[in-house]
């Protein structure tokens, strides 16, 4: 691309962290080239973010940046795979050199943070929307399985990482759906424009856990992708999710709303045989993040949530939608 | 992604091709897993397409999947990589069944023509433009070097395959700039909506050609970028370019800038030494493709054209950008 749009590459330049000699072998031709090490798999990952469907055209564009490379990062975090590097395609209607330094600064600091270098991309001049593609790659050990959502075995305890229901709030609260509730954005926003991936993680639970997954799309919507896969069932204790604490202050059911249902969580889900429960709760004090044990996989099919009664809570009254992917 | 988005996978499940089993692991989970073998190097590249910008909104969707492919082919291709596979992300303001399934063909079958198989992605809502995003993966043997930009050496020929000046052309006259030519679009328009990345030829130029480019900018524009990197200068022959017949129709000035300048082409251009001359020939008969020698790199910096009498073109008339990228 020719043109004032050549100068976008300064902003990146840097790519936030120096790419392992050992990897990468050429940046900035046709094409990128990189050596994966013999010992290990390619775990590749693509999403897109469009302007007024997944952000805010007055975010924040430091957040912005961190963000879009945030929730790619958690698809490898989901995966167990430890971050090679990563490409962005970048689509503005006009450039602003503001925002660009902004959205560069939030993009490349989380790069740097995960190791996970800016190896390439696509700039290109959009007519209405800014719309955010990235690919991620990682590798993974072939000596240990990756942590796929087919792996989910009957008896496995469910764990969740963090705490639930901020980000869903913040969403709810910004679009004006909670207006006796607005003087708690400052408390739930973080969770929504800084999510931390949880990269780290991801990798300690290899060989841990079986089946894994970022719960980006809500608890219950992920969690079902994980049954499906798996073919099996999963009862949920609603009383032992780890809601964060503003929620009990809010009506009980919105409370389970967030917890069950809210998107935008980049938290991981996962299951993992009882044997595992020591080790997993000393991973939580090594790492400084929450694991919570939540519930268990069932051979029945199906997904259940008990209420602090024991009786089972109705999940598409919680926004649950059975059909959804 | 929830909701009626969700079927849209259904037009792409097939992937085209199916993938080598031993090249891959997984899909459909949070990550796409491959291996790589361990005596290749991975080539990634990542291209965005954007309505209005990129392509007409009333282009045939088989056609404008075929080129979403065949532009990131190209870019494999200039590397001298085999494709391993592709990921789409697709971008749509709504759902249009005879639409997506004439993409989803069109894509498709150029992933079955070049076992490029699609291997993931990422569907979303957009608000206004159709928002198209291929990242390609392919390898090349570590035995043999990559066509990288910056392998041009003084003294190399310089070389280009297939023909020019079609897709210009086309571009033109769609743009309501050529009316006196409308009648030629027929002639031209395959060019510009069908053009065929030249993969064969890209991995057949390993360990023959020296510096290789696609032309996808116009043929100035792009070998300046070899020579920028390669740090050194070459001297074109304009009577040895290989016009589109239809070219020896139009005006000097109008088909020289579509020559030189015109873009849309994904046609390579590389440099080799003397010594390859035979052999490249020979190649030109077994692709079945016009492999045309045009000039050779020269120590001294800088692009000289020479018309047919020897004297140097005035390349900015030509649409020739310094400054571009």
């Amino acid at each position: 691309m020719a043109g004032e749009f050549a100068i976008i590459d300064q902003y990146f330049k840097s790519g936030g962290t120096d790419p392992s000699d050992q990897t990468v072998l050429g940046i900035g031709d046709d094409c990128a080239l990189l050596n994966v090490p013999q010992d290990m798999r390619l775990a590749v990952s693509k999403d897109m973010l469009i302007e007024h469907r997944h952000f805010y055209a007055d975010v924040d564009p430091q957040s912005l940046g961190h963000k879009t490379l945030a929730v790619n990062l958690s698809d490898l975090a989901a995966m167990g795979a430890k971050p090679l590097g990563c490409f962005l395609g970048l689509g503005l209607p006009h450039i602003n050199p503001a925002w660009l330094s902004g959205f560069a600064k939030g993009f490349l600091e989380l790069c740097a943070r995960f190791e996970c270098p800016l190896l390439g991309g696509d700039t290109v001049k959009t007519p209405h929307d800014i719309t955010l593609s990235v690919t991620i790659l990682g590798v993974i050990p072939k000596a240990t399985p990756a942590l796929v959502r087919s792996a989910a075995q009957v008896g496995d305890d469910i764990w969740v990482s963090g705490q639930l229901g901020a980000a869903d709030l913040a969403y709810r609260i910004r679009e004006g759906m909670l207006p006796h509730y607005a003087h708690w954005l400052p408390d739930v926003l973080p969770a929504l424009n800084w999510p931390t991936p949880r990269v780290e993680l991801g990798q300690a639970l290899r060989g841990v856990a079986h089946a894994a997954i970022d719960i980006s799309d809500g608890l219950l919507q992920d969690l079902q992708h994980v049954l499906t896969a798996s073919q099996v069932g999963a009862c949920i204790a609603e009383d032992q999710l780890p809601a964060v604490p503003v929620l009990n202050h809010v009506d009980p059911a919105l409370r389970r709303q967030s917890l069950l249902s809210g998107g935008d969580v980049y938290e991981l889900c996962w299951t993992a045989p009882a044997s595992q429960r020591e080790r997993l709760q000393s991973m939580a004090q090594t790492l400084n993040v929450a694991l919570t044990r939540i519930g268990h996989i069932v051979d029945q099919k199906g997904l259940t949530v008990l209420d602090s009664q024991h009786r089972p809570v109705d999940v598409e009254q919680a926004g649950f939608d059975h059909f959804a992917r």
